[in-house]
């Protein structure tokens, strides 16, 4: 059935958000338009003030409200340490493990040239003049453990070894709390040959 | 970590969506904040312009931009045919199965009288009122197989009968293209006891 104009515009717009297919998106839009008017209501605001309001840490390309992100504009944090990671959900899941005081560099991505994300698209330049600055004395490689993202860690390092900059990628290996059993070959693999002594 | 306070409430806007949790809400929020701005943007246009112009079909309380819906309005349908059903996803999925020529009355949720719905919030007002109009010859109650969806079709059929209109409940029994195997114990017992003469 045709739905009426604006409610087939709703639908539509929703299936902008990650994983919403047209099932999900029509379920949501009965959902906003029915009981949940006061919320769509809020969801409606908070887009339009977040539109008008977020946008990059000027030092780390966080998401914030203010020209240095709360990480960055804290003094408390160690300047010489640069965790680079792909995503601010990387910087949000390591805050939650706490084991973390330096600062971050988010690239919002990672190289892909087939999708035409290239060093330019990643932040290159303000990595490379966060180097130059001289604060940095180590570089934390973060991002994801697949193809794209080991080749974006050996792309940033190379930058840091031009510059005498130490560069480190996070561990790989098996899971804490996990099942050696249920562990693919892959990590498997890494765990072995990234073996420590004891 | 302490988000952005406009990127929180984002975050916590977007949890009014049905089946999304905090986690999931960041992962959307971060979405439409970084790539999605467009997408962002229409969102909240479509948001605002549905919740302006999208009200109940006077008659059979569908979701509409008018005051009766496309299905109301439409003369070919049937008058005298009248199917009850809880939602309006449940109107779309009959009209998709292309075997319904009636019309419909949206009840926008089933009895639950321990959440405060009672025949009040699923217009039985309007509902008796539909009956006492004439038009409608056959009531086919289209609720939900569930405990409160039974008991909401038992109400309405009640102020059926006391007008000597027939009303009628949807079939239950085995699913078109399952296997007995899978199906469950509740639905077996029905499509027994509702078994027909070939």
């Amino acid at each position: 059935m045709q739905h009426a104009a604006p409610l087939a515009k709703l639908i539509d717009a929703l299936r902008a958000l990650p994983g919403v297919g047209p099932k999900t998106a029509q379920r949501m839009a009965f959902h906003l338009l029915q009981g949940g008017r006061g919320g769509a209501r809020a969801l409606a605001d908070a887009l339009s003030a977040g539109l008008a309001s977020i946008k990059r840490c000027q030092r780390c390309r966080m998401l914030t409200d203010n020209d240095l992100c709360s990480i960055c504009a804290a003094p408390a944090r160690d300047a010489a340490l640069l965790c680079v990671v792909e995503s601010p959900a990387d910087v949000v899941a390591i805050e939650q493990s706490g084991s973390f005081r330096g600062r971050y560099f988010v690239l919002h991505g990672h190289l892909s040239p087939l999708d035409g994300i290239g060093p330019e698209q990643i932040g290159a330049r303000e990595f490379e003049a966060l180097l130059d600055s001289g604060e940095v004395h180590e570089v934390i490689l973060a991002t994801n453990p697949t193809v794209e993202g080991e080749a974006t860690a050996h792309f940033l390092g190379e930058r840091a070894a031009q510059r005498k900059i130490r560069a480190s990628r996070i561990a790989h290996g098996v899971p804490i709390g996990g099942e050696l059993e249920y562990v693919d070959g892959g990590t498997l693999a890494h765990a072995l040959a990234g073996r420590v002594s004891v």
